[in-house]
């Protein structure tokens, strides 16, 4: 298929909140305790709330940048692209990139929300999470209808609680709902504990997509503190299948079977051989294990439950059958070092050539509209959806390569695991 | 390729070290202070050094048992197959298995000797590994010449020691020296350390390879402690994709062109989509992280520093060509639950159907031989090699399934973390 004609849809990117986005949303009670932006003495800005500094906002948040300025410093607004806090400007950087809708991460938060759930105070922080995903639903998604697939941050502190937000925005029409790769190395009962059958229940009734970010454990892989951070931009997305083995074998997965997650950022490619590791384990191990999916390999579990997606990811691409052609979306990763944006429609074509249209239509959008019950075409035509028709619309927005202030740029090729895992975690 | 007409060496199995193992290999004045079995209350037999007890020596010895009874119970010699730990009835086993030869990891001391690394008296320590080594390359690889490939421990408290070491064994023809996947995680210095430097120009110039073990970090991969133990069976081996990126990433690569790293036990279906994401990283990244290979990309230096081995790995086995073809081994783990023995080479045969015979003894046999500088023909004529011949010469060994003892069989399916990691880690 040539890029010009594929519809794309992108099920994770991410937003860098605004600093006005509590305005509207947040009680009066709790203005003056909501989180804040303020600008440090060296020119960053960062969030503050619950007496903690949050730092680098914009963190990765280094698209339209060279690549020789990548890096994880820390950053202020008037240095990223408006597009990754403005929503106006967002959906142009996606005309021009093509993308037809997005799902949208949170970045300050953390992207489980766990800055929100480590306040003492539990009703400011059940007041701060609820005006995070009105913001979310109401303004960023609800701004463009049909563009953004609505995403909630879950409240980890109460799973009761937190099955009720589920059903709270399911009403306004949201089906994802962020989550950590591992809530036990947050410090919250683990998946195979029944503390969260009630958000078990509600994201099952609900038709709620439980999505898994890469790095939402709060565990970075990391071998050493000095070892080049290129180890652990290597390892990052692989190292999910910890979550995808944790809740492939747990009691969730069969107490619960209509659970849905997105294993977000974590590429496909590893996937067919995790796939043939859990048959095998399965087959060698069940009968003292006392593993039993009625009758069912694990890897056909695994279809039934989990949605996988990738940047660019030529070996998924060939292997897709072995993943299942209805478990692969696609993602752009904008604005982080990883995106292929503006230029992903290209990439993907190229990888992709040779895939018949039917089934790489299932990944470039048929898979993401139906995992997350989101439908663009109520809101727009279907042949304005395609990546040419959005570049028309863009017409001559400006995606160029800009540098941001070189004085400010450090090179590192090595960074303190205290420094990056306060700010490269979340 | 017919089972019969293959040629098989195993470059990841287990020898289950014999009680009697230091003798005539231990100074005198040592004697006392050497490994000791004992037998415990309970019926099972462990070792005890520096005040320790070491526990489950039998760990997953379990070949010629049925899967009911897998497991990681404590046993004793008596419950195991005799194969495990004498070198006669090991032969026998792999006769029977139509194995040729086989590179056998420890099994009490740790896969990197930890255990004799952490007596206080370093200098027993030396004489305990040192003895260790010579047993192993003299007695139990030594009786049967191109049967075994030797290999030694190493001495993880002193790198000039244990590059002395290397030496050493190298002069009786020991060309594989097992390796922590991690040196930071037990507490020595990273391998981005230059501590590790004297070790690294030894394994060179003595063309050893360093066959690093899933596992051997002293650090199972655990989700939670209430995670079924299928979670960490099923992500041990892609787990060694850490140590993979340590190293590629790091100095030691670039500064010892010559070096050999084997990931053993750690599969290879992974590979081609690890390949990728490395080239991806060092394309999106290198220019801030400072990455540098003279103008290769990792995938490229991987292929000339890196052995992988499979046991049985469909998805491996049709990715080949991405992995590199001369980097692929195969391996059995005998006597462990993974294990495929004694059935290994009908099942590899199935999976290889359609291989080129030129790829497949590559795979079973020519790679393994290149990369650990080991030659079985020159000690047994080709045409006896075979798993033909091999099974002709076992005659009517027993190699049928044998319930343990059921009185003491206890079936768990999930297992304390701490009486995992002290019995499962090595």
């Amino acid at each position: 298929m040539n890029a010009e004609d594929m519809i794309m849809i992108s099920v994770d990117d991410h937003v860098v909140e605004p600093p006005d986005m509590f305005d509207g949303h947040i009680p009066d009670k709790y203005r003056d305790q909501a989180p804040k932006v303020i600008k440090l003495d060296d020119g960053s800005d960062v969030w503050t709330f619950n007496d903690a500094i949050i730092p680098n906002i914009g963190l990765n948040a280094v698209a339209g940048r060279p690549k020789e300025e990548y890096g994880i410093e820390p950053t202020a607004f008037d240095e990223i692209r408006p597009g990754t806090y403005d929503i106006h400007e967002r959906i142009k950087d996606m005309n021009a990139g093509g993308i037809l809708a997005s799902m949208n991460f949170p970045s300050f938060p953390g992207f489980s929300g766990r800055q929100f759930a480590s306040a003492k105070d539990k009703d400011l922080a059940l007041a701060v999470l609820r005006a995070y995903n009105d913001w979310h639903i109401d303004d960023w998604a609800g701004t463009y209808p049909g563009r953004m697939i609505p995403m909630a941050l879950p409240i980890l502190w109460d799973a009761d609680l937190c099955a009720d937000e589920v059903r709270r925005v399911a009403k306004k029409g949201c089906h994802s709902l962020t989550f950590t790769e591992n809530p036990a190395t947050l410090g919250y009962p683990s998946f195979h504990d029944e503390y969260w059958d009630p958000l078990w229940t509600a994201v099952c009734d609900e038709q709620v997509v439980v999505s898994i970010h890469l790095g939402s454990s709060g565990q970075l892989t990391m071998t050493a503190p000095n070892a080049p951070i290129d180890v652990m931009i290597t390892l990052q997305p692989m190292n999910i299948c910890q979550a995808a083995a944790d809740l492939l074998w747990s009691r969730v997965i069969k107490k619960f079977p209509g659970i849905k997650f997105a294993l977000s950022e974590g590429g496909t490619g590893w996937i067919p051989y995790f796939l043939d590791r859990v048959d095998r384990t399965y087959d060698m191990h069940h009968l003292w294990t006392g593993q039993d999916f009625g009758g069912k390999l694990p890897s056909e579990v695994f279809r039934e439950h989990f949605l996988t997606c990738f940047i660019s990811d030529p070996v998924g691409v060939s292997l897709r059958n072995l993943i299942g052609i209805d478990n692969i979306a696609w993602e752009c990763d904008y604005p982080h070092s990883d995106s292929s944006w503006p230029t992903a429609p290209e990439e993907l074509a190229a990888v992709a050539d040779g895939v018949p249209d039917s089934d790489l239509n299932k990944i470039t959008y048929e898979n993401a509209m139906r995992w997350y019950s989101f439908d663009p075409f109520a809101h727009r035509a279907r042949e304005q959806c395609t990546v040419g028709a959005l570049r028309a619309e863009a017409g001559d927005h400006d995606v160029s390569i800009r540098s941001r202030d070189k004085g400010r740029f450090e090179r590192s090729n090595s960074v303190e695991i205290g420094k990056l895992a306060g700010s490269a975690t979340a």
